[in-house]
């Protein structure tokens, strides 16, 4: 049997993963989990890639500029919660879906992360990218349950990750069906009607999947809620943390600096829990696929 | 090959649908559809099952009943929207969504239809059984999108149609996630956040399933716009009516007598689009599978 893992380590981190997999997926272990209900949920910005910056705000920012309307991330902050709707709806609103994943497609086929100088879809993680590709081959139904919005990931995640558009969950504003001069369509409102984040994201998981996951992954205090709400299942369960130490290979921090998301939480109950805190300096050999 | 379609007679309507399928999954065909891209999408009430009557308002009726403040349907019609909501916040509400799964099941297991005297989910239609069927043996992924309560739906529907629990899309109230004194718990609200009929159909499909479909299957104008939205794709699609004509083995009506959605839109739109009108009474051999 190759090693369906090879980009990490081989620390007990690894070893605790593989033997989740094979425990919930043998029909003689006394952990077996019913193929049906073999649900692995994760969030995605920081915990399936890098999220210095969110690529859905480097979009944002070149979208802006592109429609003769630039602003800085300085700008942004300075402005608040304010001007970051007016971005927003500058940026995703007032367009049908059809077009929105066009400018997306464009976007992502030319964007380049500032540090790495890699395409955004090439940003994910190569071990995480194994880890999705080892549990649909024991039988899991992988999701992206994702504070970011799902109109914009669903136009690179599927190619990049593995999953499809529908296992793709994320922040949403309105829509409104018409039947516009080239036929029926959906236009994109300017609001935000649902932020997929903290205690959101059991919500978003029991309204797309209708089923309580047996793994789930974060990175941040927003994440919490989805691995309490896993850990509680009658079923075994894997918590997955991932903590960002590699300030070489990627970023070492705490607080995400954009949002000001923190850990202390997560890594409190990941603690008391006995979840698996993923170090990346440590436990990941590779954390980027060659390109 | 046998028959996939038994219950269907050999008429046009079934000539048309197999060709559809032939058509759209053969690699040959001019129609050819990447199998990822096969997404067909069903009304349930009165699409896929006898909507007369619904089973989620006997459901509500018989477990006011249970919980002690018994209402009758002509008192129900009579309270107008006010008793409708009440009526909901009473069976449906306030209740954690392992809870009502739990009722509903219960609930299932012996409730009778009035008129047939069979199970609630085997008030099917043996030929649309057979049609998702076969669509999912030529590579469709199909969903239910409904105007009855998700949750409801979820609790029988997967088995009584083959369809798994998250691509069963219907109206939902708000869910709230809460550590309670079982641990993390998600609460069901009594309001109804989202109705998921007309217009908001292929929203719903956009948010869930986020692909256009080629396949729609409705029986009233609240299913138009999801005809609409998917006549508009750009592979070649099927849109199918089913028509109430047969008194004998189930219902003859255009006016849905609980809530009055009409079909007379629904009928002129296929009639403008070539859509298949499914007559009950000449097309299919069989309503309902022998118990």
């Amino acid at each position: 049997m190759p090693d369906p893992l090879p980009s990490w380590r081989g620390t007990e981190t690894k070893k605790s993963i593989l033997e989740f997999i094979g425990a919930v997926s043998d029909p003689e272990s006394a952990d077996f989990v019913p193929e049906v209900e073999r649900v692995a949920v994760f969030d995605n910005d920081g915990t399936l890639s890098t999220e210095q910056p969110y690529a859905q705000l480097a979009f944002a920012l070149d979208r802006a500029a592109q429609l003769g309307k630039p602003t800085t991330p300085e700008e942004l902050k300075a402005g608040g919660i304010g001007a970051a709707l007016a971005l927003l709806q500058l940026t995703h609103g007032s367009i049908t879906t059809d077009e929105f994943d066009e400018v997306v497609r464009a976007w992502i086929a030319t964007a380049r992360h500032p540090r790495f100088g890699r395409p955004y879809p090439a940003m994910v993680y190569q071990p995480m990218v194994e880890l999705l590709s080892a549990l649909t081959g024991a039988g899991f139904a992988c999701w992206i349950i994702s504070g970011g919005g799902a109109d914009f990931m669903r136009a690179w995640a599927p190619d990049a990750l593995g999953i499809p558009p529908h296992r793709v969950i994320g922040s949403t504003g309105s829509v409104t069906f018409q039947v516009g001069d080239h036929g029926p369509e959906l236009l994109k409102g300017s609001d935000v009607a649902v932020i997929d984040d903290k205690a959101q994201k059991p919500v978003s998981i029991h309204r797309a999947v209708g089923q309580r996951p047996i793994l789930a992954a974060g990175n941040t205090d927003g994440d919490l809620p989805m691995l309490q709400w896993t850990a509680a299942s009658r079923h075994r369960t894997l918590e997955l943390v991932v903590h960002h130490t590699d300030a070489d290979r990627e970023f070492a921090y705490d607080t995400d600096p954009v949002l000001g998301a923190g850990t202390s939480d997560l890594l409190k109950a990941a603690a008391e829990g006995a979840w698996i805190v993923i170090d990346m300096a440590t436990d990941w050999a590779t954390i980027y696929a060659p390109t």
